[in-house]
């Protein structure tokens, strides 16, 4: 086994972990509560392994069966799990097993997981998160190592980032969870009689929960999903991308350490490995004792998922058509800069990315007079080649692209687009200064019309941009509010200097279900979504139904079961 | 138009209205986060009309068009409306509509109403509720010459209590909205730079809502549905049994003339009535833009709901298999007073009635010595006979039967009984005082075996009670509990001084996800549930997934989308 958190790895009982963290969780239930700026790790270096001794540890794991000690399953080579950093086979086998064995063991896990108190629960799911943490480094090597995330995205995006949005579930269902009481007293006159009962509410956890990760960025939602449903009392076990393993692997060993040095079963977590060729998602998502299923992946599968998963409560997040609504800048270059900077972010494999553009015919207003619409592609063409034009500078913002998949799909649907419309830029590979066969590509930027929907509304996952020309930004406006609420958005963006249209987008997006993000530039990605304050998902629309975090993320996940009998002498 | 709430109908802005209830509206938060004894109705009188006034005005309503002003549809005769006291038809006409207009006019109620601030919206629904107050006794006439509820259930179970039960949605509604901030200053440095974004947070209605009502007791789970939609901001559309709809059809009459006296839409709140030869329930379910539904009805319809209205989230409450496992006794009367008292309320027509009785052949411990099993049983039809053996008091407890239907289906089983099973107690009409043609039974009491699962591991919805001979307590408990998870169960009766099988009894039941109510005699039923403080079906088995009011019974109805932007001076 890799020894990738011996920093902290201790036995503790759980009420010790309990009050532990106490201080931590109350700091999040505020900002939750608040939606203020949070973060656990602001200032913190990870305290397990760094520098050389991370990467020895990760390549050690390379090529070698990871051990999950008491896991069920026969290891087995993952062959689907290859670099998109290096073209390799990461070579590692996993224990694989059957579903209704998985499930069976959940099943064991789950009365004395659901007998420790949520404080417990909470202290448990703390320490986890900090153990991840200490171990920041290298898990950071295994997803960048599956996802094709560079260095600085893979420890932060998919680190603490992740890793906050992880404490922000657990204090979200915390918050929940503390509200119902736990027992009252109640009396009521009945004719003349006074009828006093003592009545005790207790927490019923829903049953075994499976959580689906998809391949490019599995933290920031495997561990939301992980978190909310332990607090509830639900054993999970976490099924990762066959080709995006790694970190997930990781991170459930990590997590059913925490729960053996706390005395408890560790098949509260478990992993399910399948590989392209033998899925198991369905077989899990389906089965009649699964009552929880959170999936994030494409919108096809995750439709699937809901129509026939009916025994489960399914939290989803699957695709949208994010739109950049562009009316007037006080800061061109600035606002180009931030367009371009969200559409190359991990190369447009996140779940905020834009990817239809309105450019108004009439151009758009700045300080310096109107920019044409021809102007402002130019700027935004010019602004996204600068940042894919220097090779270290590329490998940190756009990262690699996860799937060989996306690398065909961008090729034909450039030779569709070059006989339809304009390709403004062609995308095109680029030589990471580390990993010269790294698989990469440079965002494909067309020019097309409004009447061009069957190419721009539908999601074109990676690095693809449509400029669409409309007459002007009211327009834009309507149709990227009226695509988000039928083809799903996560996000939105606008920059306008004229406040009307501001309020006019803000109730056009808030009714079609897509954060709205105006005006930002600098150095925060616009697309970055913050753990405790940002609404990630609204459920208004087909891009899911899993909000990062408010309490219909947790209420589906439990109970509440009630017993109620004659006030004892000894209660009064 | 019936003037039942002048008492209090005046115009007043929903300012005015949050303003004048602000007070109970605190009190009713308190309660339903501490479920302590609460109801908004303690002490005092309706102030609308009583007595003669009050048999006068609905006397009137009878025979007549019911006029909901400004309500779409053409006034049709209700010819499925008979009267299980008088056996008379009712003769109201209604207006009736065709779904996609009732829909469309929900659409253009909704964006003002949810313009509206939660505190205006929660003054207008405690409005609502105070005016229905006010009109308690002729809604009660209502309620009694529908569902056949004896005078006094009419008045406080349908009256009363199902208002509590109205406002502690009302409540709880408000305690959910009331969290989600309506926004945050937000600071984060990257890198050098600060960035500081204001964040607001908007409360989004899913869309229009339909409320399905059951027939023998609509007001109990239509007002907990229709406020925490209307707090919500979702605009509603009342259905009402074919069979029982005057009494929900005079409630709307009240919520729309609160919202006109608001200077609101009336059509916030709509009736959307049918008869049986035409149903509209199942399009209006699954058109595409209902987005909630809120069921109370059969099992198999409730499953057909679930099944196709795949584009709304739905709240269910269906039947189930009520248990009551006898062990010991500390007072062996009360205890069998009791348990026929609640087979006998309102003659079982009642979701938390109990059907399943388990008898041990070792017999109940109590203070004289052990009741054998066949004294137990004479015990229990003995005091059931006591309820039905005066005419004045089974008409009071019993009540009449509300569907001809439940006749043919009790005489039915009887038959099968008679030759496969002991019939202790054969299921006889009784002449009410007031009323000698009613519709009217005794309950059908029989012996069966745990073998005779065909025949009691299914609702009988009525007066059916099955009395199963088992062992021992110990089986009767894992058997009632298995039956409650897997063919649903809202409540659970156990008398025991057996600390040790309550303790079992608890888990078991808990984990079967019905409310379980241990040794409780005397005046209150022991069926009842006490709005603030009972938590009614909790999701966890198929009796149903609407919690009467639990967080989830809000969430799932509104949704959370935010905007953000770079913070701007006058905000500092």
């Amino acid at each position: 086994m890799m020894t990738i958190t011996t920093a902290q790895a201790s036995t503790c009982s759980p009420a010790e972990l309990a009050s532990r963290h106490r201080r931590l969780l109350a700091d999040a239930v505020r900002a939750v509560a608040a939606r203020t700026a949070f973060s656990a790790f602001t200032g913190r270096e990870p305290s397990g392994p760094q520098g050389d001794e991370a990467t020895a540890l990760f390549s050690a794991q390379l090529e070698t069966p990871l051990d999950l000690p008491g896991h069920i399953g026969v290891p087995t080579l993952q062959t689907d799990e290859v670099s998109p950093w290096t073209r390799l086979p990461l070579g590692v086998s996993y224990p694989r097993a059957e579903a209704p064995a998985l499930i069976e063991h959940a099943r064991q896990a789950q009365a004395p997981w659901s007998a420790r108190t949520i404080d417990e629960r909470a202290g448990i799911c703390i320490e986890m998160i900090e153990r991840m943490f200490a171990a920041n480094v290298v898990l950071g090597l295994a997803a960048m190592h599956t996802t094709g995330q560079g260095r600085g995205m893979s420890r932060s995006g998919s680190g603490t980032n992740a890793l906050d949005r992880g404490l922000e579930a657990v204090a979200a269902a915390w918050q929940v969870l503390s509200r119902v009481p736990t027992a009252a007293s109640w009396e009521q006159t009945f004719g003349a009689e006074l009828v006093a009962l003592e009545k005790t509410y207790r927490i019923v956890p829903m049953g075994p929960a499976l959580v689906v990760a998809c391949a490019s960025f599995p933290a920031w939602n495997v561990y939301p999903a992980v978190f909310a449903n332990l607090m509830a009392g639900n054993p999970v076990i976490v099924k990762p991308h066959p080709s995006s393993v790694l970190q997930m692997a990781l991170a459930v060993e990590i997590m059913r350490e925490t729960l053996t040095d706390a005395g408890c079963d560790p098949d509260a977590v478990q992993l399910a490995v399948d590989s392209a060729a033998e899925p198991i998602t369905s077989i899990l998502a389906t089965h009649p004792k699964v009552r929880i299923v959170d999936f994030t992946g494409s919108a096809r599968y995750g439709a699937w998922v809901e129509e026939h998963a009916r025994q489960a409560r399914v939290y989803s997040e699957t695709s949208g058509l994010n739109a950049v609504v562009l009316d007037s800048f006080t800061d061109t270059d600035a606002a180009l800069r931030a367009v371009a900077g969200a559409i190359s972010l991990f190369s447009a494999q996140m779940c905020t990315a834009p990817q239809n553009i309105y450019v108004p015919e009439s151009g758009v207003v700045t300080p310096e007079g109107v920019l044409s619409a021809d102007e402002l592609e130019q700027g935004l063409i010019d602004a996204a080649a600068a940042i894919a034009e220097s090779p270290r500078r590329a490998a940190a913002v756009l990262g690699a692209i996860q799937s060989e998949r996306t690398i065909d799909e961008i090729a034909d649907l450039t030779a569709t687009l070059r006989a339809r419309a304009h390709v403004l830029s062609e995308p095109r590979s680029w030589a990471a200064p580390e990993f010269p066969r790294a698989r990469t590509s440079t965002p494909l930027i067309a020019r097309v019309s409004l009447d061009d929907e069957d190419l721009f509304a539908h999601e074109c996952f990676g690095p693809v941009v449509f400029l669409i020309r409309v007459p002007d930004a009211r327009t834009a406006l309507q149709r990227a509010a009226a695509d988000a609420a039928a083809h799903g958005a996560i996000t939105a963006f606008l920059y306008s200097t004229d406040e009307p249209l501001i309020d006019s987008a803000e109730e056009a997006f808030a009714a079609a279900g897509a954060s709205l993000t105006i005006n930002v530039t600098g150095a925060m990605p616009i697309n970055f979504s913050a753990a405790f304050s940002d609404f990630h998902v609204s459920g208004l629309n087909p891009a899911g139904t899993a909000t990062l975090t408010d309490d219909s993320f947790v209420t589906g996940r439990f109970r509440v079961v009630q017993s109620r009998r004659p006030l004892r002498p000894s209660h009064n």
